[in-house]
C-alpha cells in the first residue's frame, strides 16, 4: 500500500534528524528564546529580503487559531472562503476562540477582492451594522484547499481592499512551499512581505517534522503574541526543535526544492492522466490532484494506494485526491500510472 | 555555562533520535491513528496495568486546556491549589476557554481533602449557590510545582472526595517520571488507575523531544475527546511522532530510569549541600531543589550555572530552584559543588 | 411618522403598568425566585397543559445565547436556517460562547428535516469526523424571520430527526403570539410540548416591556440552566417583574388576542394590497408583510412611515417589510392604504 | 415579614411607572436609538459635568461582562480585590469570557493603589512575564461589597498607577447613589469624570424597575461598544425603556436623594445599635450594616425580618447584613429597634 493520502505521512528530511542528531548534548533556552531560533529568523528573513518579526508554532490549526483570535476584537470575525480550512477542517476552533469566520462563497478556493469589499462594504451601509459580526481580518491559503494558486495581480488587489478597510490580510501558507514552484506561480517568496500582513510558512507539510513559523510584516501587530502562544498551548517548551528544523528548511534553498521535487512529479502524473483523457476536477497547480474517476477504477487502485475520496460527481463517478508530497519518490508514479491502465484495460 | 534551569533544555533520549532515523522510509496514517501510536498505549497501558483510553497530545499547557475544557460544563470551574500551573504559569489559558480556575492556599503545592470537601460543601450550603462557579474538577499535579509528591494516603483521600461529589480528578503528571522514583514515594504507576480519573504521563520534561500521554481511566469520559483535541489545536498532524517516543520510553523501563537517573543525582547534591549546612525550602522530594543562599552567593554561582530566581527570603538571602534533568551529567553536580565551595571559602 | 418598523416600539399592554402599579409597596425575593414569578410559571404550564420547567430572561438575544451556550458541548455547534437570528443579527453571539452557527441554505425561513438528516449523516459518514464541528442541537424560529410558520408535520419530521440522533430542538418563539393566530396555523400552544425539546415564549416583541419565558419540555435539561443564567448576565435582580408580565400575558387569553389584533390588521392590509395587484416577496403567514414597490413609492411612503427596506430587488423594485404590532391601530392601516392609493395615483 | 435582604426588592420610585403610563401611546425606535435615551443622556452629562460617552445596559453582571469583555485583549486579566463582585458572585462570568480576575487581597473592600502598582510591577519585571496573564485593567466597587467608600485621595492614587501603566481604571456603581451622600464621602458625581475612565451608575440598586449607565470619559475608548452590547446580549429591544428612567433618576436631584433617604435611616438605625453596644463589623459609610449579633438574637430576628447571613464569627456570634434601600420607610427601622430590644431583654 502506497500513500497519496497527504503530505505528512513521513517523518523529515533526513538533515533534520542528523541535525537533531548533533546537538543531543547541547543546552538550549527554552520556549524558542534560544540561538538555533535566532538563526533560523534571520535565515527566513533572508530569503523573504524582509525584516519580519517571526514566530515558531507546532501545527496549522494552531497556528490559525492563535493569530487570528490574537488579532481580532471580540465582536469582529474573520472572512474567508467556504472550503477555507478554518471555516472546515478545524472543529470550530475559530469559534471555540470567540469568532465567527464568516464565509464567501468560491468555485476555485480563492478569495475574491471585490467579493471581500462589498461584504465589507454592506456592513457598513447597514444602519444596525452593530447587530452583526464586523469583519474584522481576511484568512487566505496560497496553495488553496483546492490546490489553486493566487495571482500577483489577484492577492494585491485583495491586499488593496484590506488596506482600505484597515483590516489585516492573513496567509495560511501550510504548503507555501508548493506554490513557490507552483503552474504559473508567479510570486516570489520574497514579494509576500508587500503583500499580506501576516502569513505562516508551512513546515509540517513541507518536509519537517512538525511546525509552522508566523510571519509578521507590520512588527506593530505582534508586540503581544508571545502570551497568546503561551495561553492558546502553542509555546513548545523546547522551541529550539522548531528554529532547528527552519534553519535546515531555509539553508540551501532547501524548502523550495522540496517544494519543486513535488510539483515535478506532480506535473508528469498530471500529464500522464491527461493523455488517457482523465478529467481534472480543478487544472494542477501544485502538488494537489483532483481526478475524475469511475467509481470501479477507484474501487480498484484502494487495493494498492491511498487517497483521498473528495466528493461523489454522479452516479458512477467521482473526484479522488492525489497529494504528491515533498518525500513521494517518482518511480511510484509510474507503479501507479501502470496499475492505472491495467485497472482501465 | 551549564543550566540547571528546567528539565526541557536538551533534545531527548538518544533512542528517540535513533528510531526517527529508523523510520524515515516508511508512510504513517496522520493524528495519531497509526501502528506505532497503538503499540504505543499498549505499552502505556501495560505498565499501568490497566485498559484506558489514551491519547497523545504535544505540550502540558495544551493538554490541561484541553482537558480541563473538555471536560467542565460551561458554568463549572476547576479547583487548584494557589501554585498549580494552571493558575500561574499559562497566561490564563483555563480562563481563556471559559473556565474560572478555584484556587485553594497550599504551604506545600498539594491540595488537601479536607479543604476541598470544604470548599465544595460550602458552595452547595450557599442558597445563592448559582450565583458562584460550581465546583467541576480537581487539578493536581505531582511531582507538584514545589517540588513536592503526594502519599498515596493524601491522593487516596482526595479522589473519595471528589468521587462523593461525582466530579472528575485529573493529575498533571508533566514530571511523573521523576515522581516515581522521588522521596519516599508510594505511589506505582499501576496504582494511579484507582487513584485519579485522568492523569497526564509527561514526555516534554521526562526525556521526550515533546508529547504527554492523556490517560483517561475511565473510557465514557474520554468519548469525544478526539474533537477537542483538534479544536483546540492539539492534534499533532504526525501523530505517530508522538507514538513512536512514548513507545520508546516505556521499553526496557527507560521511563522510569530517566526519572531516578535524575532523583539520584539530585540526591547527592541535596546532601552534599545539607553537609555544607546550606537549607532548603523544602524538603527534597524529587528532581528540583530549592536552596536558600546568601545573594552574593547566587550572584557568584551565575557566572557559571543558569537556574530560576524562586523568591526573596530577606535581604540577604533567597531561593533558588536548581532541576536536575533525566540528561544532567552527574560529574556537573560535583564540578557546582566544588565551585560552590571556592565561592563559600 | 407612523411606525410599522418592528414590534416592539410601544411599551406594553396597560395592564401590565397598571399591575406595576399596584404592587408598588410590597416586597420581593430577588432573582425570579418569588412567588410572583412561581404564579406566571404556572398558567404557562396551563396554557401549555404541560409541566415544563420555566425560566424568565430578559431578551432574545440574551436568551439564545443563554440557552444554547448551555446545551451545547464545547466542540458541537448548532443548526439554523441560514436566515435564523442567530446567524445574522446577533453579532456572532452563539460564536462568542465557542460555537460555530452551521447553517443550512433555505429558501422560506424553514428548515427541513431532511437537510437536517442529510447533515448530520454526512457528519458521522467523514472518516475525520472529529475534523469537523460536532451537530449538537437544532435552533428554528417560528414565526421564522420570513414571517413563514411550520405546520405541525415539519415541525413533527424535524423533531423525529433530532431525537434520532439525540440532540435537542430548540425553539425561538420571540414572536410565538402571532404563530398563534398565523394563517393555517395548526400547532395549538399546548402542542409545542410535543414537538421541541426547548422553546422560548416571546414577551418583549408580544406585549410585554420585555422578557421571555424559557420553557424546558425535558426538566433533566434544566437542572443547572439557573447558573448559565447568572453567568451570561441574564439574572433579572427583580425577577419578579419578569413573572408579573408573564402572569398578565398568560391571563384571559391575552398572549393569544394579542397576536390575533395584529394577524387580523395583518390581513386586512395584504387584502387591501392585494387588490391592488402589489406583490409579496413571501405569503402573509403572520404579522409580518413584505411588499415589492416600486422604489419611487418606498420613498413617497417614507415620508410619513418608518419601516425596514429588506432588500432590493431589481433596480426599479425593492421589498420592504410592513410590521403589524399588538399595538398598531386599526386605522392606522387604512390611512396608510389611502396615502399609498394617493402615492400611486 | 419585613426584608432588609437588598436593595432590590421593591418595583420602583413611583413616578417611573408614572412616566410608562404617559408615554403609552407613543412609539419609539428600538435599540436605545431614541429621544428619551438621549435626553437622559444629557441628563446625566450634565451632573456629571462632562461629555462622556453614555450607553444603558439592563443589570450589574451584565454591564460588567459586557464592559471588561470589551475592554480586555485575550491575554488580559482584570485586576480586583478578592471580595470583588465579578470574584465572587458572577458565576465565572468574567472567565466565560475568557479572562481570568486577577484578586487581590484586602480587608475592607478598598484596592489599594500601591498593591496594584506592585502587581503590576512584578508581572513586567519577570523575564517569563508572558507566562502569566497580562494585568489588562483594574475594576472596583463603589460602595464596595462590604459597604465602604473611597477616598477621593485613594480613587486618586490608584488612577495615576493606572494611567502610568496605560491600562483602565473601572468603576462599578450599583450602589453610587448611596456612596454621593456616604459617610465622610469626598467624592462629588462631578468628579468622576477625572478620576475613573468608565464607571456604571447603577438604577438596578436604586430606584430603577432595572439599568444601568455605563459611562465612558474617554469616548475613544467606547467606539464599537454598541457590538459587544449586542452580542452579549445587553442590547435592551425597548432601550428607551432605560432612557426612560434615567431621565427621571437624574430630574430634580432624584438619584442623590434616593440614596441620602437611605443613608439617613441607616444611620438612625446604626446609631441606636451602638447606644445598644452592638459591634460591627466595619464601620457603617453607607446604606449597608453589617451587625455583630449572638446566633440567638439572629435566629429570633428571622421570624420577623429577612436579610442576609454574612459569615460565621465565633461559635455564637455571627456577622449578618442589613441593607437599608431608597424604599425602606423609616417607621421599619423603629418597628426592628423594638423587637430587637424585646428579644434582647
Amino acid at each position: 500500500m502506497y500513500s497519496f493520502k497527504n503530505d505528512y505521512n513521513q517523518t523529515c528530511h533526513p538533515k533534520i534528524v542528523e541535525a537533531l542528531k548533533e546537538i543531543e548534548d547541547y543546552q538550549f533556552s527554552g520556549y524558542g528564546l534560544d540561538e538555533i531560533c535566532d538563526r533560523a529568523k534571520t535565515k527566513i528573513n533572508t530569503a523573504l529580503e524582509s525584516n519580519s518579526d517571526i514566530h515558531f508554532l507546532v501545527g496549522g490549526t494552531q497556528t490559525n487559531l492563535t493569530v487570528i483570535s490574537y488579532l481580532l476584537k471580540p465582536y469582529q470575525g474573520v472572512i474567508s472562503v467556504d472550503t477555507g480550512h478554518i471555516n472546515v477542517h478545524e472543529t470550530g476552533a475559530i469559534e471555540a476562540c470567540g469568532h465567527k469566520v464568516i464565509s464567501i462563497i468560491s468555485n476555485d478556493g480563492k478569495l475574491k477582492a471585490k467579493d471581500v469589499e462589498d461584504l465589507i462594504k454592506s456592513h457598513y451601509e447597514d444602519d444596525n451594522c452593530e447587530h452583526c459580526t464586523m469583519p474584522g481580518m481576511v484568512y487566505i491559503s496560497n496553495p488553496t484547499e483546492l490546490g489553486t494558486l493566487y495571482t500577483k495581480k489577484e492577492l494585491s488587489d485583495l491586499y488593496s481592499v484590506t488596506k482600505k478597510y484597515d483590516i489585516p490580510l492573513y496567509l495560511d501558507g501550510a504548503r507555501l512551499a508548493y506554490a513557490l514552484s507552483g503552474l504559473n506561480n508567479d510570486i516570489a517568496l520574497n514579494e509576500y512581505k508587500n503583500l499580506v500582513d501576516v502569513l505562516y510558512i508551512g513546515g509540517t507539510k513541507c518536509g519537517a517534522l512538525f511546525g509552522e513559523a508566523v510571519v509578521f510584516n507590520q512588527s506593530k501587530l505582534s508586540k503581544n503574541f508571545r502570551y497568546s502562544m503561551k495561553q492558546r498551548g502553542g509555546m513548545l517548551a523546547k522551541g529550539f526543535l522548531l528554529g532547528l528544523q527552519f534553519d535546515i528548511l531555509f539553508s540551501d534553498n532547501l524548502y523550495y526544492e522540496l517544494g519543486k521535487h513535488a510539483n515535478d512529479i506532480a506535473f508528469v502524473l498530471n500529464d500522464e492522466l491527461e493523455k488517457r483523457n482523465i478529467k481534472m476536477f480543478s487544472k494542477r497547480y501544485s502538488n494537489q490532484l483532483f481526478l475524475i474517476l469511475n467509481k470501479k477504477v477507484i474501487e480498484a487502485l484502494k487495493e494498492k494506494y491511498a487517497f483521498e475520496y473528495w466528493s461523489d460527481v454522479d452516479e458512477n463517478t467521482a473526484c479522488i485526491r492525489i497529494v504528491i508530497s515533498w518525500s513521494t519518490q517518482k518511480e511510484k508514479i509510474f507503479e501507479f500510472i501502470n496499475d492505472f491502465d491495467a485497472i482501465c484495460m
